[in-house]
């Protein structure tokens, strides 16, 4: 969890501006935003205001300071205020970014803004932003930048560093140079660390590692951010089908690629959006979440019209009525520590067809010993509760039974989801509590009907 | 989601070696292994293989690679083959280990045998794992290498190149050179990239960057990592009280919290642990997952004796108890929502008491108004069921106070629970239902006895 709420300098800095804004004293707000906030703090403090708030900010930000500001926000939020900005102001924002952060940003707007703007760029520039557009966000394609610094195996150490130093700077993580060969083909990368180290005589080629597998422009984000996570990278060079530089792909972005994974299971499990607006006004918040309650209240009838081919037991028995609850929660909070467990090891690569038999058994065995283990406790509760051993019986049957259950379809529902391209994150929550609903009180009530029917 | 599962060769990788395995074709095993697999591909293929095939695979890593291959796993399988070495064998492993990462592995033994393996170090290496040692595993003290590389401001860049051109590598990650006063204060850094850029003889401190606020050794990781994601750092260095000079945090031990922070979350919402062993063997996930189970039943208690109050009003309508999950369920749906929307709020800062007020407004207002959308629905369809309006309109407003009371049970209580230290992602989500399970089964079936009864 995160300490953010204690920083106090922060929230110290929430609360003048806040104050400020409610007094109105909007050039107060204005120099504090401009006179030294970075962007990105500007982008976190509009993320954490309220709808009126974010825009009275977003009016006192500094022109020059919007384009960067624009670059830390969340999807959500950047293309609100995009929607806000015609093609002229736009094309003024635009002008110092890098061609991935630019063309993410273009990805949001409506085709005839796109064009509108890729046509007050001069030729270099729109020919690198149509490059990085031409791939899918979520591809490595979609992630890189094209300001790569390149140099031939053949120069010394010498010469390269004074090619450097005509630079007026080096693009940002510049933490290597891409080795290529005369058709722009990748070869290796030569990081400066090592070069620093190394006899100024030295040619590139001697100094240059090779063994780094360059990233395919088509790899997917969350592959790359696996490669970046598991061989500690700074930046990555990206090349063609055939073996052609196309670019880098750097930390910074990968670690958003990172956050947003790990968000994404956690938000749609419970049916929000990853990037979902913390201060999203009352009528789309009500819009989005209805969705996911009407969807959750089709599963709530499913497991009613279960309940009620049961009427006539329970008009005899009233105590299933009181217990009946009790086992289709306990199926739920078993299915749901499966299913969460299984979803996250997915998402890191760690289940394959090999080992998927292994958990398979591991989660059954799991669930039975737990379902007997707490079937006895319910079993003896229930029936003091109730001075009836036989209730005590069938809930405690009933328990095995919802718990092996929730245990296999915890174990199989994200792999059958994922083969068929749904989010197992998103479905697999409402899919396996329907489940854990549908078999505990089938298997209580039925076993009621069996005994007392 | 990620698509590691379609990554065909590294599957491929693992059926090979588990053929190999099952077939107990142990030095072809090995032999993949060692020959040509990174450390952390190892430590990979380890977290992704069941208990048996894991112990026989480490049993082939080579000697050389254990220390490596450890320093990628994560805390519960590594403390478990850490268990397994004598000090002799540690020392031997953590050899070429950085400070920060041998002080994570030395926090997870027990005393006596850090004491021992400390005594097999040298003064200088000892001192440093002491020093790191002294902080705890969640600060930035925790966190740092002690292998920076400094440089006094009134040295020419010159000077500087011809300095490092001394060293045989530099550490992993350098980025920029740490420049210090004669008593070891921290001044400001040289990122290595606006060196290359400068003339030879320009000073350091012409050169360097003075803007960068060291982090302060006590600071949580947690805020360390919003520091880095914040301003797209690579590595950063980290100040004593004093702002003496103690170490540098850099950006891949940050990608590690990061990843660790947004895991806690979707695992501890689910009563699991954020390193949770996906191959755990059976006796320690039944363990472990009794207790939440436990916990849970007593929740689930808890909701049956509200329904056990009104024994006597099912008897005489039993489409109560078909009807009754209906609202419970619906208000669990709509409170984990908010719950989930308000933990990842905090998680990222955006949450404060500035904008609380604003935020269970919202939070109140949406459940209101989908508690009224879809009470109509469900009053329509309960009506229609059972031909009963009156049982309609008693679910309807059922609905909507459950609702309401999701959505401020889910606003407040992760605050409430954070205030007291407790964490929100683990306690939140029972609590939660606890509640929504209580209201939703006293708001519909006393309306119905007030009715019936």
């Amino acid at each position: 969890m995160s300490d953010a709420l204690e920083n106090s300098q922060a929230r110290q800095r929430l609360r003048t501006l806040g104050e400020a804004l409610d007094s109105g004293a909007l050039q107060q707000v204005a120099r504090i935003l401009n006179g030294g906030l970075s962007p990105s703090d500007i982008a976190h403090l509009l993320e954490s205001s309220p709808p009126r708030q974010r825009a009275l900010l977003w009016n006192l930000v500094d022109k020059s300071l919007e384009g960067e500001v624009l670059q830390y926000l969340s999807d959500d939020i950047r293309s609100y205020f995009l929607s806000k900005l015609n093609a002229q102001e736009l094309a003024t924002i635009i002008e110092d970014f890098e061609s991935d952060d630019l063309a993410d940003l273009l990805q949001q707007l409506p085709d005839t803004v796109i064009q509108e703007v890729l046509d007050t760029m001069d030729d270099q520039d729109r020919q690198r932003v149509e490059e990085v557009l031409s791939y899918p966000e979520d591809t490595a394609g979609g992630l890189m930048n094209t300001d790569t610094i390149t140099v031939r195996p053949d120069l010394s150490i010498d010469v390269v560093l004074r090619y450097l130093r005509r630079h007026r700077s080096l693009p940002p993580m510049t933490d290597s140079l891409i080795v290529v060969n005369r058709r722009d083909e990748y070869i290796g990368v030569m990081p400066i660390t090592k070069m620093l180290v190394s006899s100024p005589s030295a040619t590139v080629r001697e100094v240059m590692d090779t063994d780094i597998e360059p990233i395919p422009v088509t790899m997917s984000d969350t592959q790359v951010a696996t490669l970046f996570e598991r061989y500690d990278l700074i930046s990555a060079p990206v090349v063609s089908e055939k073996g052609k530089l196309l670019g880098r792909i750097t930390i910074d972005d990968v670690v958003d690629v990172i956050r947003e994974d790990a968000d994404h299971s956690l938000m749609s499990m419970a049916g929000l959006d990853e990037d979902e607006d913390t201060f999203a006004p009352v009528m789309k918040t009500t819009k989005r979440r209805a969705i996911w309650l009407g969807i959750n209240l089709i599963t709530a009838f499913i497991a009613s019209s279960v309940i009620g081919l049961f009427e006539g037991t329970i008009s005899k028995v009233v105590a299933l009525a009181v217990l009946m609850p009790i086992v289709a929660s306990m199926g739920g909070i078993a299915g749901s520590q499966t299913l969460t467990l299984v979803i996250r090891g997915m998402a890191v690569g760690q289940i394959s067809g090999a080992n998927v038999a292994w958990l398979l058994n591991r989660e059954f065995l799991a669930g039975a010993l737990n379902g007997v283990l707490w079937a006895l406790v319910v079993s003896v509760a229930a029936t003091v509760w109730f001075g009836d051993p036989m209730i005590g019986l069938i809930i405690a049957a009933a328990l095995v039974i919802n718990l092996i259950a929730a245990a296999l379809v915890g174990t199989l529902l994200p792999l059958f989801l994922k083969a068929r391209n749904i989010d197992p994150a998103l479905a697999g929550g409402v899919i396996l509590t329907t489940v854990t609903d549908v078999v505990g009180f089938l298997a209580f009530l039925g076993l009621a009907t069996l005994i007392y029917g």
